[in-house]
């Protein structure tokens, strides 16, 4: 299992690797006068400010697992697929930039990327206007949202393949505000079940990041997903609750040092992520680490030692053991929809969406 | 003319009586399971609240002009319009909601429409975590963005008309977006130029709001605008500006009780609008009157002697009479090409066209 783990790595890599070059020249192609260029009043500087920083957040972007998802699922049909990969695959990335953009605007999060945040970009140049920061910001996610569908619409794709395109993904854009609300939802009230961190996990990351691209990689194959419909939702549902479950898994367990970012930022501020709650549902802690966990939940300002406390205390309590078997439990979900799909369609494809599932849940960044 | 201009406005009147049911109808079939039903997690309250926020705000709609010129574009071409015309009117409005949401966080306004705004509406819900409420209020906008484009892709509409239609919309909900950024970038730095203000009415409002409703109406004519678009550019345009400079001039010379805001909310900002810039622009003020324009310019507490006595300064030196004469002759310039329509395209919404922009010229509200 260990070669094909690495052989869906390596696929992964490479689909970012023909990616890059790609999302950066559509970038070019806004600016440029000649087709698909956006209309811009010649001698204005805060939209071309505002397309700087789409493009630079939107070009620092990770593994692009995204964009893989659209291509394997676009050769589970076919080598030979038909037009409208690539814009499709700009418009996942660009609903991702607004996504990101407006949730920095929520989380109130300073970095993105390894750079400031578009928020805070904003701050730094209008230090003396939080006001027109704010502002800028939203708008800089709304000119991402747009762009998105664009993409799709005004690339000369055949008109019956950019609408089931661009449906999918306005569809897609809809329902992952839902989750967003949702997601602020969690963190009000009493401790959510686990059917709520579900639906977060759902509709805020799955159907965007992993049912739009398969649905989009076989419309561009020319294959109508509606048929396969129930097992593209069962496969993504499955993947993206292990993709999630290990990320709050690495929040908490995880090496900050190799996840770039802080230790414990759940914790500290006081989201219910899968293993958060896992934690606060624990009925074995007593009252002292009961009292720590609550103390060091949502207290931004927790000192190391403290979170130190409580992590002992979740390993005392196997929550780190727990939380991985979720992940694992639903990776192999995953695998399993993933498997049946071998004699219908194409071998390293199948493969590739077979084996994911299983480095998803065992990542360390 | 007087009858015609009546004529227009019963037109207008018309088209927004037919639409407000439809518009509800609409909403209703958002959380209908049938099809269309935008999927929601069955126990999440937040999704649910955005929605009736969304509903309620657009649903209290004014006049709905964008509305009549779909309409009126349509029957240019045809007393039979093809599919496409109620999704498109959806849309239109739809767009508009995304942006006065949006609007409403930049401006910080509190009231719109006669109700409290979507983010106050917010604050109200969650005094105690202002963060969280504008966190609610971006969401509440960027889900009005992606309905206004799915509302075209997920109804069933032939594929090369909702391909057609949503392109017009992306764009234009683009271009909206940049013109915000220039209408941000306006009130910095030097006192911009008539050219600059046209740029923020062009991208701002009049694509949205005048262009891509006539591109709408003729795509549900089955008419391909693309070789009218210069004609409808200049039209658009023309009427955009006539209109922008009479709200200009209703904000600082109109009857407040009549026009439903408070007077003089440009001045007070500190926003250069077109009537704003005229006053700042006249070199006939005295050192006297130029300190105590500039004095009440921005600040938001400025009481009504002084208010009165810019209006008194505005009125001497006949900033009324020059701003009006700007709106007249946008106005005219709109009605010109329109008369050019006649012979070419159906006589009563010719009319329509032609007549309209007096009435936008000269309207107190």
């Amino acid at each position: 299992m260990n070669t094909t783990v690495t052989g869906a790595r390596q696929r992964v890599s490479e689909h970012q690797r023909r990616f890059e070059p790609r999302f950066a020249a559509y970038f070019d192609s806004l600016t440029n006068p000649a087709t698909g260029a956006l209309e811009l009043p010649p001698h204005a500087k805060f939209p071309a400010r505002a397309l700087d920083l789409v493009r630079d957040m939107s070009l620092r972007g990770g593994k692009r697992l995204r964009v893989a998802f659209l291509h394997e699922a676009a050769a589970l049909a076919t080598d030979q697929p038909g037009p409208g990969l690539d814009e499709a695959a700009i418009s996942i990335e660009l609903l991702q930039t607004h996504g990101l953009i407006h949730d920095d605007i929520i989380d109130a999060s300073t970095a993105r990327r390894g750079a400031p945040s578009i928020p805070q970009a904003y701050r730094d140049d209008f230090p003396d206007h939080p006001d027109t920061a704010l502002g800028l910001a939203v708008l800089a996610g709304d000119l991402a949202a747009f762009l998105s569908l664009r993409v799709l619409l005004t690339c000369d794709l055949p008109p019956g393949r950019a609408a089931a395109m661009a449906a999918v993904q306005a569809d897609a854009g809809a329902l992952t505000v839902v989750g967003q609300f949702v997601d602020l939802e969690r963190d009000f009230g009493p401790l959510p079940d686990l059917d709520t961190l579900h639906d977060v996990t759902e509709f805020k990351t799955t159907r965007y990041s992993v049912l739009a691209p398969l649905r989009l990689g076989l419309l561009a194959a020319g294959v109508d997903p509606a048929p396969y419909d129930a097992e593209l939702r069962r496969y993504s549902t499955a993947l993206g609750i292990a993709n999630t479950v290990r990320d709050d898994w690495l929040d908490l367990f995880g090496d900050p040092a190799v996840v770039g970012k802080p230790a414990c930022s759940d914790i500290r501020s006081g989201r219910r992520s899968y293993a958060v709650r896992a934690l606060l549902a624990a009925d074995t802690l007593d009252e002292r680490e009961r009292k720590v966990v609550q103390g060091a939940l949502g207290d931004p300002h927790s000192d190391e030692d403290t979170l130190l406390d409580v992590l002992a205390i979740a390993r005392r309590h196997a929550i780190d053991r727990t939380v991985q078997a979720q992940a694992d439990h639903h990776a192999q979900q995953a695998a399993a929809v993933a498997r049946s799909w071998h004699g219908r369609w194409r071998p390293e494809p199948v493969a590739f969406f077979e084996h994911l599932p299983a480095w998803t849940a065992h990542r360390d960044l």
